[in-house]
């Protein structure tokens, strides 16, 4: 079978693990890509080029929009964020699935072009986890705690847009939850037309 | 959570396997039921009564529609087949999902009733892989095996109907998708609104 690519897009609560998760997963499953995105905000301590994000110009990024080099893009915050095409559709026609962590917008805008993407929420187990793990950190002020919990309030407004939401409470479990969506994902018939004509095709000829 | 049972129709070419799957998947996880089908047909040697059918006359079985005890029912060579409701609907309540293995005809039916159902079509590696197995079970006519056959290119034209495909090669693996694509259903937010609900109200309350 000619298996292609599927884009999986992941958003979900600062806090509630999607990136662990996500790592965790393209670790112990080699079929999974993870989309590096780029971006116009400056590299943070320890972040690498090319690997947290590709960190570019304003100028840049405007150029990559214009040619429509990128699948979706937003600006937080006064900086752009955006998904490179190229590399999504390189692993997608070599039968690999990619992982975009973006936010709602993005993830809608993705909806649109790849009607066929599947569309993960990770969440926490409870608000209160959710509190917890963000204080737990103990790397932000009380302010910056506040902002995630308010942006948590808003986001949860458009869980419904998505397909399938992953309650992170084992991290074990929840990677082998996402990891079961994608092999189900690859099991409609829409994404299997080949392999059902061809046995069409072999029936009649029996 | 409050886990609701789905129900998961089952169909496929006769031959591909789609009974030994769902023997072995129910013998593996006790979290599914299968549901036992009511006809008119008499029973073939070694079937018992609720076991394989539940045998009843054409007036029982007319009775049932009437009263709307039928989530599906069909007719074929002159025999009713249906599907009890009361089953069904107990096992639902309990958050057991229910395995229905029927027909195309039926599983639409199912599918305007119950939108939320999940309906696999289970399809043999190769068209003659399927007639190996046909032919392997020493037990049919030359006959019976073309009829067999020429279902079998019927029922594919049906197959873009079903939310998924489950290719049998290995039973194990089967298995395994099956459990997985119903383990994936239960993650679609529709069916996790109070969970997500309640994490909203939580969130606003922090």
């Amino acid at each position: 079978m000619n298996r292609k690519g599927i884009i999986i897009v992941v958003s979900g609560f600062s806090g509630a693990g999607k990136g662990t998760i996500m790592k965790a997963l393209t670790a112990k499953y080699d079929q999974y890509a993870l989309s590096v995105s780029a971006t116009t905000r400056s590299p943070r301590e320890g972040e690498v080029n090319g690997r947290e994000y590709f960190f570019i110009t304003n100028e840049e990024f405007e150029k990559l929009i214009e040619e429509d080099g990128l699948i979706e893009h937003a600006k937080y915050v006064n900086h752009y964020y955006g998904t490179p095409r190229k590399y999504v559709e390189d692993k997608l026609s070599q039968g690999i699935d990619v992982i975009l962590e973006i936010e709602i917008q993005g993830a809608l805008q993705i909806k649109k072009q790849y009607p066929d993407a599947v569309l993960l929420f990770v969440m926490p187990p409870s608000a209160t986890e959710l509190e917890k793990r963000l204080r737990g950190r103990g790397t932000e002020t009380e302010d910056v705690i506040r902002q995630r919990l308010n942006r948590a309030v808003e986001e949860s407004v458009g869980i419904e847009n998505y397909d399938y939401i992953v309650i992170n409470d084992k991290l074990e479990d929840s990677v082998e939850n996402v990891h079961q969506i994608i092999s189900s994902a690859h099991l409609s018939p829409g994404r299997n037309l080949d392999f059902i004509e061809t046995i069409r095709t072999q029936l009649k000829q029996l």
